[in-house]
C-alpha cells in the first residue's frame, strides 16, 4: 500500500536512471529501496533528495557514519516513521553496528523520551547557565 | 513558569538530599540543574528518574557519552522540549562537542525529518530485505 | 487489524443509517470509508465527527476545498498518522491534485519539517517583529 | 508573544460576549483565559470551540471530570504544546488532584514515551490476539 | 516485520525466563505478548523495562490501574504508536474499560489535540494565574 | 535564549555576506530574521539551507507562495514549533492571508490533528480503494 503508484520500469527516464546508477555507485550494490523507486515519480524530488542524502551521510564529515546512522534512527523512532526505521536499523548494522550498541541506542531513546515528558509536563524554566548567547 | 512550584529548601528532605549529593558527586560539579529540582516534589520520581538517567547516561557502554549526548539531542530537538534541547545542547559542549560537529548534528537530524515526512507521505512499503525476522 | 471490531450492520441502527445517508449525499458516492464504519461503533461520536468534517471540509468557506486537502495531508503525515496519509491524498488526487503539485506539496512539507527541526535545535529566540501583540 | 493580535475589547461583538458570558456561567468564575481572549478574533471558531470543550469537558459523562483532565494533560505533553500543559495542569488541581496523584500522572506518560520508543524502534509486529476484528 | 530478529527460544537465557515468569505470575496467564519476546534480545533493557512497567503499571498507587491504561493510551496515540495503541486498548478493556468510557477517551484525546493545534498555532501567552511558582 | 552564541557581527564572513545579500535582494527588505544569524554559525549550513528555502518557498511552481507558507504552518504547527508558527503566520500575512483565511486555516489544521487521533485510536484499516500501487 502506498499513495502513489510504484512506477514499473522508471530507468526509462534518463534523469531517473543517472540517479540509480550513482546510488548503486555509492552503495558499491544492485539493490535500489523503495524510496527512491517511489520519488521517481518526480525526478526533481528524487535528484534533490538524493543530492542531499548522499551529502550529508555519505560523505565523510565531522561525525562517524555510524553514528549518524544512530542519529537517524533517534529521529525516525521519534517521529513515528516505520519504514524509516527499519531502513535506517538495517543501514546501521551494515555499517557495523553490535547487539549491544543497538540495545544502548535504544535505551538512550526511550530515556531521552521519558525525561521530555517529564520536562514539558512541569514546564521547566530554562537554567541561566544554559542560554549560549550570554556566553562570552 | 512551570506547572509546579519549584520547592524553596529541597535538601531538608533527607531523600532528595541523597539524590542531590549523588549528583554533585557524579557530575564533579556544584550546580543542580532545574530539572532536579523541580522533579524533588515527589521523592520517588526523584529518584527513580536519578537512577536511570545516571545509570544510562553516566556509566560507561557500548555507545560514547558524547554520541549518547547527541542521540539524547536528536531526541528532544524531534519533540520539541525546549528544556532538554538547551540541558543537552550544554552538556554535549561540555563533552567536547565541537562546532563543525555540532552542525554535522543539525545536518542529520534536520535531513531525517525531512525525509520522514517523504517516506510518510509516500506510505512506502518496507522493502522485504529490511525484515530482520526472515535473516538467518 | 483494528482496536475495535469493525460492526457488521451499522445501519440497523436508524442514527447510524442518517450520517451514513448524508456521507452518501454529500460526496455523490456509495462509497463509505472505514473511519465512518469504526466510528459507527458509538453513534454520538460518529455524529459529532462526522458534522465537524462536513461543516469545515465540504462547505464553501475562505480556503480552497483543494487547499484544505493538501493542509490536511500536511498535518496527517507530520503526526504519522497513515490511514489519514492514504485517505487525504485519495480526496486530494479526487479533487484535481496534480502530480506537479503532489510533488511540490512533498517538496514543502518535507522542508518544514526540515526548518522546524533547526530552529528547534537552535532554540532562536522569536524576532520582535513576528509579534503580533505589538502591531497596530 | 502571539501570531494575532489580543483584542483589546472583544466583548463589543455580541456573539463573543455571549460565548464569555456562558464560560463565567459554567466555570463559576469571572477569569477569561488567554484561548478564549485570542481565539475571539473570529466568532465562529471561539463559538464552536467552546461549544465542543463545554460539551466534552463540562458535560457528566462516563469518565470522571478529573480523569478527563488528567487524559488531557497526556495528550499535551505528548504534543509538546506548553500552553496546554500549564492551563490542565491547572485545571487538573482544581478538581482535587493531590500531589501524589500529579507524580503519578507523570510517571505512567513519562513510561508511555520510553516505551513508545521501543515498540517504534523495533518495529513489533502487533500479536494476533490484539486484533478486535478477530474477536466475536 | 520487524527490525530485529524474535528470538525463536528466549527462555533459555536464565535471566529471560527468570523475567517470563514474573510476567505469567504477574498477569496470571501464560500469554507474553511480542514486546518482551523481542526485547529479549538484550537481557539487561528486559528486565529495566519489565521491572518499570512492573512497578509503575502493575502496583496498586494514587491513580486506578483503568486510568492508567487510558492515559497510555493518549500518550501511545498521540505519538502514533500503533503496537501500543493495540496492547493498551486490548489491556484497558482487560480491566473493564466498557464501550461508553471507550468513546469517551477517544472524544477527550481528539478533543485535545484539536485544541492543542489551536494553541501552538495562536502562540497564546500562558496566563500569569497558570504559572505554580507564583502560588504560595 | 538560545543553544549556540549569535554571532555579533556575522557578515565579515564573506560566505554569510553573500547569502545574507540574497536573503535581502530576494525578500527587497532589509531585515534578517534570526533564523539566518544564527545558522550563520556554520557557513555551509547557511549556504544549503537558505539555497533550499529559496528554491522552495521563494520560486513559482505548482502551488500558489500563500499556499505553500498555509502548508508551512501547518507542518510547524503539528510539530510545536513555535518560532516557526511566528514567522510563517507573519509570512502568510505578508502575503495577503486574510483573518478568514487565517481563521479556516485553524479549523483544518484542529480537525486534521482531532481526526488523526480517531485514526490512530481505531487503528482503522486502511480501504483497499486507497492504494494507489492498485490503480491503473
Amino acid at each position: 500500500m502506498s499513495t502513489i503508484a510504484r512506477h514499473q520500469d522508471p530507468e526509462t527516464n534518463p534523469r531517473v536512471k543517472t540517479v540509480f546508477d550513482d546510488i548503486r555507485a555509492t552503495r558499491k550494490s544492485d539493490f535500489i529501496n523503495n524510496m527512491w523507486h517511489y520519488l521517481a515519480f518526480d525526478a526533481d524530488l528524487l535528484e534533490t533528495t538524493w543530492a542531499e542524502v548522499k551529502s550529508v551521510m555519505a560523505t565523510p564529515s565531522a561525525l562517524d557514519p555510524l553514528v549518524k546512522e544512530m542519529l537517524y534512527i533517534a529521529v525516525s523512532v521519534t517521529n513515528g516513521c516505520g519504514y524509516c526505521a527499519h531502513s535506517h536499523t538495517a543501514a546501521a548494522k551494515a555499517k557495523g553496528m553490535t547487539s549491544e550498541q543497538h540495545a544502548d541506542l535504544l535505551r538512550v531513546i526511550a530515556l531521552a523520551a521519558k525525561t521530555n515528558q517529564l520536562a514539558t509536563a512541569l514546564q521547566l524554566p530554562v537554567d541561566a547557565v544554559f542560554n549560549a548567547d550570554d556566553r562570552p
